[in-house]
């Protein structure tokens, strides 16, 4: 059998491609996508080359799906189920999981197959592993175009606030506010900081970082980012720092801004730059106490669960981030396009094929 | 110079008495509330005898004041401040503070100086050991009435979604919705819980749970609250059981509610009983990784700003717990006298003095 | 075919039987012991009824074994390996692998399957489900009789450690010096512990807990243990009490000798009593910060390569435990009943079948 | 009255000097030294300027002295007393002491005051600040030479383990094996490393490297130490990098020999260079969880209590770092410039000064 996928051709190249449907082993499962979309990483893989060639590899990681079949060891889900699909799915029984990183399962960032190393969710039918443990039911009521955004973006964003160990009454700063960002905003407020202070600059991201929990907005624009926070926070600074956008630079700023004994945790992908560098004067001279934490998300079942019931409980609402809603399968090329043109309005596009 | 205060004369009397002022050591404070809220402990204290005789004892240890003289080696505050004052004061050198447990400088509990060996703040003048450390400013924007909460109410039922480290998606389950377990709600939804099971009865009290982050509430007039709980949750119950009201044999229930790798967070006072009882079969023979955790309040200066923080910013408002208002100094008996009767829509009185 | 077996035949009785040779899943491996250790938990088992009835069930779950076969996606072992086999063999996509707590895969004590509920190792041919992660390799130059003691005794021993989260310069009281309790001290030991109290009276026992790191021995036949350790280290008491022993009433004597602040680590399988009784005036009417930790070891490849590498590199000998050795497969039976008679002079017997 | 004392004069320049004796504050105390030694942080501080210019400030923070006077609020210490005195000395009330870094108490590294803002301990006299909190009685029988390590080798280095976290059976490369490397080695061989990996090349270190649990050494005269780390541990590298030497190049060389989850605990103090540079790819382009943290040791009373107990229980012996014992108060310029001078066979020099 024959599935049709939106590829990365090589770097620099998309386009729609046939490749033979993905085989189930035991305790696999196949599913076919019903809400998908495209992501920021996407858009560095195929037009930066950012983790190096690939060839017709089927693009996506984030995706609400069917269940089409399941392998002879599956024991929880079944053909029909509509399933939250996590961007990370990793081999749950392999050291670096046992050790506590499941994320960097079979080596570093191994737990991030899909359009990484493995062909991704673009695609008429994909491929899941362990089944069990990386697929969440989509529960009743929980709209299948928010939780499409848990996959990744909240998971990712969360994981910025709980690098950082934001504490109740805590002061945050996070810099970038797109998707990721504005998830980080949302896990900051969820953990319980007080202030926040977002940096950013598009109207969209600012209206949604306010109602996620920012309690200021820190226009880079309107000057210096630190000066800026220390104008508001007093000469000690912010007790944590949050990076989702920025550069290797962007390091540098907050240390700058954080108080002793504060903690700066990155969930950005660093696509470029030889070093990222930190400045020793205001590293304290290495005595500061100034932790620097930055990894990839959790993915699995356990996660998606935890994080769905944020939705469910009223909680949390990742619908606002949805700006742009496509219809049909064969929109996903025109929402990834959109990706990377990235008008000033979007935070997030969303290719609904069917429920 | 004479002070009046209203005091407890032994186990089961109350009075006005006049007393030497307070002495101004070198580090100290002496402040004159101007909010006072009275505490249940002050009931047990005097009713019950729960920490022994006490005789002309000024009760009281929840305020908002004035300082009116500060020690020679005080260099925060000053004369006219308008201050919260945590009704944990340690000391902050000892050596349990060192260990990370300040409540208990100088032994178990040794935090608690007020109304427990020690003047409360039900005077005309109080005093405050170690001023600089266990002050706060309070911030303009920020009603006294309100602060007065946050110096016990909001401070103790935080820390027990603290000792249960609540976590992102955790469901939770808080036993007891008197104002303390109010603020275990609301210490649970600002670290990130998903369910909330609030386990209470008097209608106030389920309003405000429910505007603090309850999702769902258990009657226990309606049935054992073990099998209300597992009825919503399935059969491994719950993430975390926090406990802010029942007795000794509350433990018991909030064992069996618990999922193994489960967390019990105490802040309940035992008033009476010999002892704490948790059962060997639902406690996995000892097995089940179903931690039990139970502490008194931390206070201080930090405590107060993180948690004043959080009014500031607008992510709490203490003054739902706030169902009586008393103007006036001699004030302080009848709203003591009630927080005794304790009538089904008291859920926290507070007497203005001035300001 | 057939493979021959020592089982519990029925509470109270054991037999040679001959069972079906288990079947090989396509993630499993079949193994064939080498050396095998009873523990106490099989006496538990079948002559107290423990964990209920069972009918020709396998006994045993210490054993070092060689791989015999695996399935086919099995990537890291093939047959003739020597491999360490823990005896906690968790199934690790299970929700509570994932939540931190895979000894509860699938339920409550899950990740025990070995003579608890599936057939042990006492058998000619065991089978070991998920072998990537729940085998380790037995290194080159590690004793596999010293290897039997980490499957079991050294991992439970050390996560009392654990569980009690010893510090550097910690004083530590280990009730219960058996080999779970000499492993207590060690982990103790291992972790930094200062001054170590080991409470037991066997002479062999004592001598092993010196060498393991013990500081002074409590005999509780000579007075009250709470006393003497109270005697020792001034009325504040210990940091730590590690329970490797005793029944449900050996909390309350670690609660009367715990600092406020500190915490009780226990791996003490809790066969009989209904309650565990915390003593409420000790535990300072529950405001003491005095927390309660108890939980079944941790299992898995990680764990055992883990503790298999401070042997390798001199830092701890496990051959230290064992005071009787035989040889030959039938002498299991001899081996059982021997730990079932638990002579003064018993440490922990092996049974070496060949090597 | 004056005191003598050896200072700082200026950047370069040490000599004798006289000043007014210190007065003692009602918390405070005035102690004479009977032991000190001379610290490399004394060395930079007056030949590379690293602190800045200081006039006339007198030298040294490591010291076990007698009592000669106190506050009169002072309770646990009176003249006469043998006390160990922390190189660190924190304002125990400070907010960020309340924080939980008493080191940073005033603002970053405020805790290290003696000879970085306050007149140090190679002096006839000095002042101890919050003598009740700071001082730690020395116990009869640890001798005042082995105790004077632990004010500041002992604790600085045991603090490069706990900051990475080492865990029982962790690999751990201590990149460093000065007197604070060769204790960094000790922490984290008493925190349950297994192999621990010392890079250093002079004999007598190497020597008490392996004494404090060294399994392997790293000669980086003998290649690169990252492919010499990475020979010994496979790809995936050591759990843990503690450093305790280098320059802010050595950064580059942790991250590249560190698992992903592993954890670099640095206690250098960063003397000069304007970036520490951490390599993107290696950093697994920010999503590595490799973890960055550095600080100033902890200090102050429980601290100093806590490592001697660990002499005192025969776990530790800091007397193997001295390779050099002056006697009498005028030696202490030639064991200063003997620091300085910094012979092949030196690790760490004494001044005796009386008992």
């Amino acid at each position: 059998m024959k599935i049709k996928g939106l590829a990365m051709l090589g770097i620099g190249k998309i386009g729609w491609i046939e490749k033979e449907a993905p085989k189930c082993g035991p305790l696999d499962a196949l599913v076919r996508p019903i809400v998908v979309a495209p992501c920021t990483s996407d858009i560095h893989t195929v037009w930066e080359g950012a983790i190096g060639e690939r060839t017709d590899m089927i693009l996506g990681h984030e995706t609400v799906g069917e269940v089409m079949e399941v392998g002879e060891l599956v024991e929880d889900f079944k053909k029909g189920d509509k399933v939250i699909v996590p961007a990370i799915t990793p081999d749950w029984g392999d050291i670096n999981s046992q050790r506590g990183f499941p994320m960097h399962s079979g080596g570093p960032l191994g737990g991030w197959k899909f359009s990484n190393f493995k062909d991704g969710v673009f695609a008429e039918l994909f491929h899941v592993n362990e089944a069990d443990a990386n697929l969440a039911l989509l529960p009743e009521g929980v709209d299948p175009v928010s939780a499409v955004m848990i996959t990744d973006m909240t998971t990712t964003g969360f994981h910025a606030a709980e690098l950082a160990d934001v504490k109740l009454g805590d002061t945050v700063c996070v810099i970038g506010i797109g998707p990721v960002g504005l998830n980080a905003v949302m896990g900051a407020n969820l953990m319980g900081a007080s202030h926040i202070y977002a940096v950013g600059s598009r109207p969209n991201c600012i209206k949604v970082a306010k109602e996620y929990g920012a309690t200021g907005i820190i226009n880079y624009k309107e000057g210096d980012i630190v000066e800026q926070v220390i104008a508001k926070t007093g000469v000690q600074g912010v007790d944590k720092v949050l990076i989702a956008g920025g550069n290797v630079d962007t390091f540098a700023q907050a240390i700058k801004m954080l108080k002793p004994g504060g903690i700066i945790g990155s969930v950005n992908y660093l696509g470029s730059g030889e070093f990222i560098r930190i400045p020793r004067i205001e590293w304290e001279v290495g005595m500061g106490h100034k932790s620097i934490h930055a990894g990839l998300t959790p993915g699995g079942r356990n996660r998606m669960e935890k994080l769905t019931s944020l939705v469910e409980a009223g909680k949390y609402d990742p619908s606002k981030l949805i700006t742009h809603t496509f219809e049909g399968f064969d929109k996903m090329e025109e929402a990834l396009l959109l990706m990377k043109d990235k008008p000033t309005d979007l935070i997030k596009p969303v290719v609904i094929i069917d429920w």
